[in-house]
């Protein structure tokens, strides 16, 4: 829908309410007034993990704010489109969303470095970036003209390489597969020969068991199992590489944000914080309990993608990612910081996390 | 000291003023007046990584309060000595403290699943464990009975095997090695012939250089580069075993925390939950950097254990940790819970994380 007609309709059903909008100006300084905010997601109601994360996120604000800021969720299509959240927090229709950067890159290329960038960071060394590697200030940077402070808001880990109607045997294998895989993991498949195909999350069961695509991505074991996929696939494949640590992300209307008193701005944006966390965590217990039911229970057969597809992906990906860099100077700058701590701390996690793991 | 010593000390010297000692109860309900909290810490002042993060949680709890709630950090012998920082929670002295629960080992045995435990889990996997694996209920369950709250208030990710002054080839290397050591990473050495030594922090640089000890261990890259320990020892080995996410603590006095409305109470338990995962952003990210520093100026030289030692170690440790179920029936239950946890999360591990770092 384009802006234009969005605002029409809106304002035509009535589904917006004029009252409580951002900024709540009425409420700056006054700590005794309650504040609603709405939060808009690209999740559908409930979604295990990701719209649960957002669930949590409003109800951790809601709590630690003593009630004086409520904030009430909205899944995917409630009051805007999946795909329209970011504009409804720019104008400030919304005063926050849940849902990942790499869905901004129309609005912005370098978006797509703040949510998994294939061979890229994991959840750790994400956070690293992020928190305490400058990646935070150029995420705020880059949406900085929006009138947008994003907030890192989730992290699934590392996500899976996706369900395959065909073993996957050499680079020769990957020419022609038609797969479900957005971003730039389809950008990747697209230069190996492959055919990446976009379909919402619904479309999804239906067109693999049908064959209408030979593969897709999902999520890993937790999600994929709730969709039910081992039923549709004939192998799952492992490791993932093209989302090695997926970050979603909060949107915050900055006029909104700041016309809250100190306080609140801190308890917003620390929320952020526990969410973060707190969805590494589920997914790690999650994907470990729903792994032993596809393979124990559902008798999913794991492989593995031969090395020589993987380096195939790894250098496709090299490609694919540099050509970002140069979109833009926003773009170029993110490449680079990006690129520079994934380059020194994969030594260190060299000799502390992958080796440890490998000995354990 | 002895506690009657401590209490008579401290009444004489004065240092433990007799206002707002918890809980806080002149205070109940009445958001408008401020509530000072005393929280002891086992670090040195502003102690890198884990003091930083002890002021940190002081900071967070007093910003998101508005300052209704103020922390003031004590260092490890301004109000307490470093270890009597749980009993000073226990009764009310201070509260809040920061530390790590191996330290407790003599109030409760099962104190140690908590922070470390060797070929144990990672910090990824420690958090899942925790807040999605019924961890935490655990703790709480352990501390019941000293009045106490615990919260997971940092973590350190993987620690290094250590510095040594002689190369270790093969287990009968470890014969006779005195290494300053603590905990059950020491107890393990013991078992393999070692000598473990217990050491406070500044006497670990003299001992080392002058040969007192043969080896110690630290912490990381960014600890040790600060610390000089590059100008006192040969060689530096990883990969870590003995400490492969070490979880820190913060100890909360159940009486003070009741005593505040449900807002401070929501934020002082969601502070730790930042603190915990900024510490190893900022963990991750510093190694990185000081591990460059070591091996680029300092030419430190990194090697490897070898295999079959670390295979003795993990075997040893197995033994050591067992041990510790038999001791009562809290450390068995925690046992339990925690080897049934890592036993089916290393399943899923092997094919994300690890499997990911291996192909990157």
């Amino acid at each position: 829908m384009k802006r234009r007609n969005f605002i029409k309709a809106a304002a035509s059903s009535g589904i917006i309410a004029t009252t409580s909008l951002a900024p709540a100006s009425a409420s700056v300084g006054e700590k005794a007034k309650k504040i609603k905010w709405k939060m808009v997601t690209s999740w559908p109601k409930n979604f295990p993990g990701l719209g649960t994360g957002a669930n949590n996120l409003a109800k951790l604000i809601t709590e630690m704010s003593g009630g004086r800021l409520k904030v009430k969720v909205y899944s995917a299509n409630e009051l805007v489109p999946a795909f329209e959240t970011f504009d409804a927090v720019s104008r400030g229709t919304a005063q926050m969303a849940h849902g990942a950067s790499y869905y901004w890159k129309g609005k912005s290329q370098a978006a797509q470095f703040f949510a998994a960038v294939p061979f890229g960071l994991t959840a750790q060394e994400m956070n690293g970036w992020l928190y305490t590697g400058g990646g935070m200030e150029l995420w705020k940077e880059t949406y900085k003209k929006f009138g947008i402070i994003p907030a890192a808001a989730g992290n699934t880990g590392v996500q899976m390489a996706g369900w395959f109607n065909k073993e996957i045997k050499s680079v020769d294998d990957l020419k022609g597969l038609k797969m479900r895989i957005p971003g730039l993991g389809g950008e990747v498949l697209k230069r190996a020969g492959g055919t990446p195909v976009s379909l919402p999350g619904h479309e999804i069961f239906t067109s693999l068991k049908t064959g209408v695509i030979d593969a897709t991505e999902w999520v890993g074991p937790y999600n994929d199992l709730a969709f039910g996929l081992h039923k549709a696939a004939k192998f799952y494949y492992y490791p993932g590489w093209h989302e090695p640590g997926t970050t979603l992300e909060a949107l915050i209307n900055k006029k909104a944000l700041e016309s809250l008193p100190d306080d609140l701005q801190s308890i917003v944006l620390n929320a952020c914080k526990i969410v973060n966390q707190q969805m590494t965590a589920e997914y790690t217990t999650r994907n470990h309990q729903a792994l032993d039911t596809l393979v124990n229970k559902h008798k999913v057969k794991v492989l593995k993608l031969p090395d020589e597809v993987l380096k195939t992906l790894q250098k496709l990906s090299d490609e694919v990612v540099s050509k970002i860099a140069a979109e833009d100077k926003m773009s170029e700058k993110v490449f680079k910081s990006f690129t520079a701590y994934r380059d020194q701390v994969r030594q260190w996690t060299a000799i502390s996390e992958m080796a440890y793991l490998n000995n354990r």
